[in-house]
């Protein structure tokens, strides 16, 4: 605390040891709490849908790992000026006694962290950061009902002692009925319901879109219902734990691994904790190691780890698994778009599975719907006309992200693109509606709020290769369009001369109208079936390969470097002294 | 560890019993471990910025409370491919031997976090984060030599266990010479050093700009050595510690203040805890509160807070005390910018403190300079001549922030203004550098990474303000501009046409055609002289003062809700089902 006698004492300074009398230690609780912020609990709208987030990623998570058909109930109701209960329920395994107040009162407890798994929860830290918002701006406990397959379903309260990030429990109490699920209530202040484009109606409309296999129903404060229906009854398979994979995994990775393994010899713990070591593997690592692959896991040093790893690059694995990645799937991506925005064209690509820092395995799913209703309707322009801009619907995990748009890879990848080369002149305008969708073990979140994708450099490559892609296709639609468009134009046009020659020419020869005009109409028809034919030759050999696209992606990448290192030349230093 | 069978039972359903055996808790410093992004330590050259800024803002946070003027040489050397060893050095007040481990190897551990204080850590996380990332790409301790103004020098070699977030420290030794400072040299892999906008150099040119009581060295790999010079011999005030201010606190604020409170009474808990409670306030408080003000602070329950918060609501504080609030300075700014970008027009504008959510007083300072070498240089266009596009130069606490661009509030206040209003028809375009400092106990960041500030009500009204402000001041200056080259053409015309007219009439008339001229200039400089008067009272009129511009903000901010309002209704609900 402050006291007065630092004010007048602050033009003297201070020593290392009076400085040290200073030194403390802080919870991880503690931190976020002073920290809301970082934790997307900020802002009136913001921080409810964060709420709604973090609540219904563990539920959609939960029903995943039992193989449940997810029934989500959101209900949200209004208490006073800015004070709302949030209510959600669902019909996934329930909490056990001894789970539930770290699950909900402890940060950086959980299922999820350990585990290369995907899932749309990674931190364990979310669910505990709504308690510990609940219980700053109301006081109040958060109340929790759960049923799990065993025993009686109980309730209880759950608060958090941010000084020790520690749960508390009160009132629990077994009940005389049957449930299986997971009913989470808690109390906000300083946060406040709308229907807009960042708001929870907005948020459960996109994990519909993402999750179809999903049945979610809003409550909203006005006692409206919207439910969004389940479109699809087959329940996703279970994520898988992964192994990090060799490519991208480093030597401390390595070290860490074979420290807390119970195999015997480092070739062993290798097979056993990598993706994609098998004996042939094993056989060319040796061939560039210089110890004993017999020796004990626990024992490997820096260097013989860092041997490994070298080796690890010189050997071609295969791409990593991907029973493990579960993406929404292009038909279902298609489905959704086109029920959604039902526009003139749509394509949907997905990317093989790829690796980035680390030895994550990730994958980009991308959809594009232009024309119809694509794009978000943007204000009215001078003439009253209403506008489309483009829309970047960002998904991780199937999760939404509504939230940093701007600090987003997924953004940054759509921003780097030149859509005027696939025939967009004015991109930020045109109706366009674009779908991403990563999944991985691991998603590199900037912030522990969840809402915006770090730009590491496989993930940035992966996404711009899968937009380009859709970039080419949309190109050849737009460009047949225009095509179409000018045929149409010129064959009317064609048509209209034909008769006033035709008028004419029998004028001067006698022959009858008809006759001229039947013969000019069919000389019209071959000359525009040529130009049809030219076309045809034109769009195929617009339709570049994979292959082509990513040739034209390195030549792309290579000129931005010479670019930009020309740039740094001509710029110099400047402000500084020699 | 996955295990193959995980593989086979994927599609059998986990009850919560299951998923309870996965349950773990996990330290502070695994989280960040997994999430380097987080800490702003990913991307090769992002990362050695991320690295070079937490070292030297402790450094200079070091010499500001021991108020020593920061003496800061930053060396960077290639080992090799990617891989460097970072050495920053300072003068300052040194480290203990308590607490060097804590501050080096250790997360949330520190000085600051705790201190309602101007610094620019804040977190205990930076320095410990960097010895983790050294420690796990090279398998390196990070190096410490350390002297305070007691006892011997010392040496010591620190990492951190990751699963316990502790410190270890090995070959401590002491020194047999003088040395006062703090020497810290670490090793990396996996970045790169170049010279661009975002890397170690620029960062460095902009810590000078907004600290120029410091002289900070740079060491480049190439050897060539930048001195960023001390242009200020004066040490800034040492920071002092505040307290938060009535406005603002929150309910639960006051209860954990009150908890660890050493007072007896609430009434005298109030006065000492907080800004601007004084005997006035505390009578003004008792007409409002049900209970005894004698009561035990620590027996201080939710709804007697709530009568508290409520009340302090009802009374008018004075602004925030403002000696805890160090801002760079008007004078320097200018002096800065006018040094870097020698602009044609420059103005400085510092807005009074104000407080943000939590009680957090903070302050904004905003320079904006236009023309000559203001904006940053960007690609040549289609004529090959090299264009300036708008730079934004961001400072939290005086130190610089180079990424996250756009999350930043910032950023996202600069966009929102509209700024043709101010004359500039192609904002993006202009010849514009646009300098803004947060100041505040308390920044709060997007991440624990510090590089974007997140967009809290109070923060975003008052940056909008300072930069309507400098929009008004420029908007007068290119007005003037425009007219001063319209009023330059058009005495040119007139003087070239009294020569013609002046010969003619002289034909005419027979009078000698100087008295002519003489006559006719003597008109058109007294219509001219006419119109500067007519010009000078209407730059008067657009002169508005604070106030005024207060009021356009109220009315634009009405507008804008009016707005959002009218397309929420428009937009309607798609998507879901009733």
């Amino acid at each position: 605390m402050a006291e007065e006698k630092t004010i007048q004492e602050h033009e003297i300074g201070l020593s290392a040891e009076d400085i040290a009398k200073e030194f403390k230690e802080h919870s991880v609780a503690e931190f976020f709490k002073k920290n809301m912020q970082m934790l997307g609990l900020t802002g009136k709208i913001k921080t409810l849908t964060t709420i709604i987030h973090e609540y219904v990623t563990n539920s959609l998570d939960a029903c995943e790992e039992a193989k449940i058909l997810p029934d989500i109930e959101v209900q949200i109701k209004e208490l006073g000026e800015e004070y709302y209960e949030i209510t959600v329920k669902d019909n996934g395994p329930g909490l056990t006694k001894e789970t539930v107040g770290k699950a909900l009162g402890k940060l950086l407890a959980g299922t999820k962290f350990h585990r290369m798994m995907q899932m749309r929860g990674q931190q364990g830290i979310g669910a505990a950061g709504c308690t510990m918002l609940s219980q700053i701006t109301t006081g109040k406990a958060t109340s929790v009902i759960t049923g799990t397959s065993k025993g009686k379903p109980f309730s209880a309260e759950i608060t958090i002692d941010p000084k020790k990030n520690e749960p508390k429990l009160d009132n629990i109490s077994e009940l005389d009925k049957e449930f299986h699920g997971t009913i989470i209530r808690a109390k906000f202040k300083g946060v406040k319901y709308v229907n807009s484009e960042q708001a929870p109606m907005e948020y459960l409309r996109r994990t519909a879109v993402a999750n179809p296999h999903a049945q979610i129903t809003l409550i909203e404060p006005s006692g409206q219902k919207i439910i969004f229906k389940r479109t699809l009854k087959e329940v996703p398979a279970r994520p898988v734990e992964m192994k990090p994979h060799p490519r991208g995994v480093a030597i401390d990775d390595l070290i860490t691994l074979a420290k807390y393994s119970d195999t015997r010899k480092v070739s062993s713990f290798l097979k056993n904790s990598f993706d994609r070591v098998g004996d042939k593997a094993l056989e060319e690592l040796a061939k560039g190691i210089s110890f004993d692959m017999n020796k004990d896991p626990r024992q490997l040093g820096w260097d013989e780890a860092e041997e490994i790893i070298k080796q690890f690059k010189k050997i071609t694995f295969i791409a990593p698994r991907t029973d493990g990645l579960i993406p929404v799937g292009e038909e279902r991506i298609q489905k959704s778009l086109q029920s959604i925005v039902n526009p003139e064209f749509l394509n949907v690509v997905t990317r093989k599975p790829s690796v980035y820092s680390g030895g994550f395995p990730f994958q980009i799913e991308v959809g594009i719907a232009y024309g119809g209703d694509a794009g978000r309707v943007a204000e009215a322009n001078e003439e009253g006309v209403s506008q489309r801009k483009i829309e970047i619907m960002r998904f991780a995990n199937r999760a939404p992200l509504l939230f940093d748009t701007g600090g987003c890879a997924i953004t940054k990848a759509v921003q780097s693109i030149d859509w005027k080369r696939y025939g967009m002149k004015d991109f930020e305008n045109a109706p366009l509606t674009i779908f991403v969708n990563l999944i991985s073990v691991h998603i590199p979140y900037t912030s522990a709020g969840k809402q915006a994708i770090s730009d590491e450099d496989e993930i940035m490559e992966e996404l711009r290769l899968a937009l380009m892609d859709t970039g080419r296709r949309i190109y050849t639609f737009i460009g047949r369009q225009r095509r179409l468009a000018e045929k149409e134009a010129k064959r009317k046009m064609f048509y209209k001369y034909a008769t006033e020659v035709a008028y004419a020419v029998s004028e001067l020869t006698g022959k009858t109208k008809k006759d001229i005009e039947q013969k000019l109409h069919s000389i019209v028809l071959k000359h525009l079936k040529l130009e049809e034919q030219k076309e045809k030759e034109m769009d195929q050999k617009s339709e570049m390969s994979e292959e082509e696209i990513e040739k034209e992606y390195e030549k792309r990448k290579a000129r931005e470097k010479k670019d930009s290192e020309k740039k740094q030349k001509k710029k110099g230093i400047s402000g500084g002294d020699e």
